[in-house]
């Protein structure tokens, strides 16, 4: 698992977590372009702020810490991430200001910054072109470290993420970094970050719950020419794939549910169709069980789509149609096997318009909540 | 539990469920006063479009069944209703359209409608003043009948009501019924309930996931004279009383949390703020755990308001500021002890603003997605 040419990394154990690793690099021999899409949360880490703010000038080097997500931590939480910037910039021979931040772990609890600073100069002596530690470092309750390499014409698009719980990516995601060696500019390798997102990231969830750290970085170190179709083609691939990895290790996630909407006025109907069914406590807490209780896919686009015509609806569970304009056409018992298996396709048809949508969500198990129900004091 | 003058009621076992109670009846002696109001669902069940079709004209009877929604049952659904409220008018002597039907249980599951038909000729023969046995024919998951008996002046406001889970009404509720022995005509009476909805069923939220079912319906025997501020006053108090029941009895819930959100731009803005914290899968998996997250529920706020500046923000649990202004003030240890009470007082200030609400919710646990993970085969 190694970078594309130009990219290096590191990551070790700073202190913030007990044992784990908790503090990744990524550095760049010089000032390179670089893209990024962040979280639209109004209460946006300290570190979303800063590194939102570098859009459009060359990055030499990225931080990032796991085990605290340094948001809602005041003005201790902003001054954390200058001092990040500034250690490494010392280290670098660069400015503060070429260095992003990014944080990933529980919200409202003090960064001690001093672990940080005391171990980067380690972390940046001894980064390399092998990407797993960064990779590890990165994770808070994943399970696997997740990792996509696409080939884009002569050049390579990587990339590396987390996800796990509080995620329901909106026009952001969870932490993705992805580094390419293809030349190419900010302004296109934002367009193609932009679209990639929207077409992966931005139409997976978990718990429709929307992070405050949610952060998607794409570096492009310049040794390989590449046409931007192929490039757009390789970030999408790229991104889908580690958009799937992060549902499949979901917390709590027994199965994955594959919802495809179609017939929707528009792309955006139909996602907002699609992310109320993945947002459905009682559909996830069925899919947990086998159970293909429809009904409640059928109440949750009826909760956000007033206009929602049930007699224009079908809804087909694997290969079962269980609905059909309007009609029931099959019993749950009929239904049930296609709900046995760990991985759902669930197709609604919802009218004759052109809109359609892939959206990819998991289930709600007992686990979840229970992982989720303590640890914090 | 007597209904008030003018009312009576019945409830059996027709065969809907396997062994409880799962028909009711409420009769009046001529046609009256009623007002209602119904979920905004777009997948509404049958009987929620006949009864809503009816607004404004006199009741004589209303027939309400439980173990099964009567929702996305096509044609055969919609035939059900009119058959039930055919065979119970032809009992009482009035037309079809006099009678309002309900429904509540598992939605797509076609209604057994001669069960309905066959018992409703014994339903309505046995009706007395004892509201106890409606009272339990019209519950599901419920544990407890949820009865409220308010004074109104000389005249009196009696609601029956159940909940569970599928409960987050928006401008409706769930099933609730309403009889006053006051004299009042449609207008009024439908202002008064509408108001005393927003107020206390528009207020709670189990798992945010609205039902096609949800009604509430009022009846005017109009016995009593009774001025209008009283009834409003009665009809508030009984409303709320019955929204607190249903969130004490909620489907798995073992913690209540009053959200008191304050300083919002308008009373909407404060009530979207409460509904988010209310959502919030990350949130209320931590109530069941006792444990004090309180940056999800920045993190919920921050999600649907994109313009809350959390430098504003402090965040009260029980007597612990957590947050004050952007800044932390406590440890999660600090805040521990507030989150191991029954009931948890969460109150947030968003800003000067002059909005304001309360919220009731409940807690995510492990049971709450046991219980719906299966069941319909």
């Amino acid at each position: 698992v190694r970078w594309p040419a130009g990219g290096r990394s590191s990551g070790l154990h700073c202190g913030i977590k007990k044992h784990s690793p908790d503090l990744g690099v990524i550095l760049f021999d010089g000032g390179i372009p670089w893209a990024g899409t962040f979280t639209q949360n109004a209460a946006a880490a300290a570190c979303v702020g800063w590194s939102r703010a570098r859009l459009g000038s060359p990055a030499r080097a990225l931080v990032v810490n796991s085990g605290n997500a340094n948001a809602c931590t005041g003005r201790a939480g902003r001054d954390t991430v200058i001092e990040t910037a500034r250690a490494a910039a010392a280290e670098l021979g660069c400015t503060p200001e070429e260095v992003l931040v990014a944080s990933t772990g529980p919200i409202g609890v003090p960064l001690p910054v001093d672990r940080i600073t005391t171990a980067l100069p380690g972390a940046i002596a001894g980064a390399t072109e092998d990407a797993l530690p960064f990779a590890q470092a990165i994770l808070t309750t994943d399970t696997t470290t997740k990792v996509a390499i696409e080939p884009a014409g002569d050049a390579t698009v990587m990339g590396v993420a987390k996800g796990a719980a509080m995620l329901a990516p909106g026009m952001a995601t969870m932490l993705a970094f992805f580094v390419t060696d293809a030349e190419v500019e900010h302004p296109d390798l934002q367009r193609i970050v932009s679209r990639a997102v929207d077409s992966s990231f931005n139409r997976i969830s978990v718990d429709a719950c929307e992070s405050t750290n949610d952060s998607v970085f794409a570096f492009a170190t310049g040794s390989s020419a590449c046409d931007l179709e192929h490039l757009q083609a390789a970030f999408r691939r790229a991104s889908e794939d580690l958009a799937e990895q992060m549902v499949r290790d979901a917390e709590g996630g027994t199965r994955t549910v594959r919802i495809t909407i179609a017939g929707a006025d528009d792309d955006g109907h139909a996602t907002g169709l699609a992310r109320a069914i993945a947002s459905s406590a009682l559909w996830r807490a069925a899919v947990n069980g086998g159970d293909p209780n429809w009904g409640r896919v059928l109440a949750a686009m009826g909760s956000v789509d007033r206009n929602l015509t049930p007699d224009l609806v079908t809804l087909k569970i694997g290969d079962v149609t269980v609905f059909d304009k309007g009609e029931v056409t099959s019993t749950f018992a009929e239904a049930a096997p296609e709900m046995a298996n760990k991985e759902i396709d669930l197709r609604c048809w919802v009218g004759a318009g052109e809109g359609a949508t892939d959206f990819l969500t998991t289930d709600l198990s007992p686990e979840y909540v229970t992982l989720n129900s303590g640890g914090s004091t």
